[in-house]
């Protein structure tokens, strides 16, 4: 006799099964429109196209035990890599993982003291540095997270280090549509949580222009859903629109250093400030995950 | 008439202004000998020698009122800062500043709580990345923190790209030499108490070969001021010895982006993990004389 087919046996699984499958399709999506972009490029100037590299990772076995300092992390994803002509540096990671929270660190979360530490999650994040200092890098992460609760949440924001008021508007414009069609009060909302979010309180400056950022959505399973698939469509068309309009734009040294200069910032923010950087480093995540984000080339003046 | 001298009217009041003027002084050492380095490196190599610029800075105007969540930091330093042939990047802070900690604070700082969160403290700070990638980095901090209590505390360690044996025992040796006068046990605490802290437990890594870190030594104020100023001469010794070892060393390519990526640790221990760094940046500090310690060039991989 054939093994029953495994499928998810709760409505729950059914909905952790629906929202990881979602996340690696738009990886799909969004991994070919960028090999596209490098496609493109490379026909008309020659060289030689990026392409994603796939590095799955995997903790299933290697996680120890729990203890009541060290967070128990089962699981893994997938890390896809490029480096390529436009593309200087973009991460892609999606990935479902569960276990249990620390006891000092359920409080922090919702649900989390309610199920007794034991959480599900899934999502995908995206960073991506440019080759072109007039390209702005980019931002991407969302994620169903499950504990007591259920709930969605991330977001995405554009960092350029020459803003251009057009790039600026289309970006928000188009995040707002996701926004408008879930909720007339949302992108205001989603928007100043963004601003106050991805701001340098050591430097008094935003890290760039800004998006949206949102979280704690578990009013209705299926509109959140919705709304987190619209964001995640949203932003693989328009990122692909701004990063064409500036990658073939000429640059100088002064520019690129520029850029490098920026790119520190992001580096401060994100090891400084960044929730999940520094969650996720403290408790025994996956590094090399984690620091994709990392800028190629930095430069401290 | 004229004025009366400006002399500190009690014990503590010329301890402290002792321990600035060791500071200052101790810096201004290091610095000349640095200058020394980039003359011999010019008068051999050709190319202009590196010259330290002085910037002051001063926050007893700019500082505003104490609030219940920002401590109020008044007083002022200065930031000496190079960029060479042999030095990339060096700088140089020494600092005299004084203020009212948070009340949420305190508790972390002995004797705050007792003084009300009233404290001085005065202090220099050394980070060096140096262009020859067989030339070690290295770090130097010392200082004397007065609240109602009134303590010492610093150290110094180096952080190789390309470890070699007589650099790590040479300067292992040197400081062992300032600890040894002051305790026969303090070399194997202090030395123990760097490695832990100097560690990045997200890469399961050390920083890099060590040196010495202690703090809150407070049983014998003159004892204590004699030993950081041997740590400080001991350091302002031995670390130009390992420098001009290497400095002629040929490297190629890969070992400079080897260097490139070890400086990446380097960044992610400050931002994450560095005491002083978190607590300046995110109350307010000055972020420039902070982030001095950035490395000018980073790469991640």
């Amino acid at each position: 006799m054939k093994p029953a087919p495994k499928t998810p046996s709760t409505e729950l699984g059914q909905k952790k099964e629906r929202a990881a499958n979602w996340f690696r399709q738009l990886r799909d999506t969004i991994c070919a429109s960028y090999e596209a972009i490098e496609i493109e490029y490379a026909s008309s100037h020659g060289g030689s196209a990026g392409h994603f590299t796939r590095e799955p990772w995997d903790r299933s076995e290697s996680s120890a035990p729990a203890s009541p300092d060290k967070p128990d992390l089962k699981g893994g994803g997938e890390v896809s890599l490029m480096k390529g002509q436009v593309f200087e540096k973009v991460g892609v990671n999606i990935s479902v993982v569960h276990g249990t929270f620390t006891e000092s660190f359920r409080p922090q979360i919702p649900g989390a003291v309610e199920s007794e530490g034991v959480f599900w999650a899934a999502g995908i994040s995206l960073v991506a540095h440019m080759k072109n200092p007039f390209v702005p890098a980019v931002h991407m992460n969302t994620r169903m997270i499950a504990t007591s609760k259920c709930w969605f949440g991330g977001g995405a924001d554009l960092t350029p280090t020459f803003p251009f008021e057009n790039d600026t508007a289309d970006f928000h414009n188009s995040l707002k549509a996701a926004c408008d069609a879930y909720d007339p009060k949302a992108y205001d909302e989603y928007k100043a949580w963004c601003d106050r979010y991805f701001f340098l309180p050591h430097r008094n400056e935003p890290r760039g222009v800004g998006g949206i950022f949102y979280d704690y959505l578990e009013a209705d399973w299926e509109k959140d859903f919705a709304f987190t698939q619209s964001v995640g469509r949203h932003f693989a068309e328009i990122y692909p629109q701004i990063g064409r309009r500036h990658m073939d734009q000429e640059y100088d040294e002064s520019d690129k250093r520029t850029q490098l200069i920026k790119r520190g910032r992001y580096v401060e923010f994100n090891l400084l400030y960044d929730r999940g950087t520094q969650f996720g480093l403290k408790t025994g995540g996956n590094t090399e995950a984690i620091l994709m984000s990392m800028p190629p080339e930095v430069i401290w003046e």
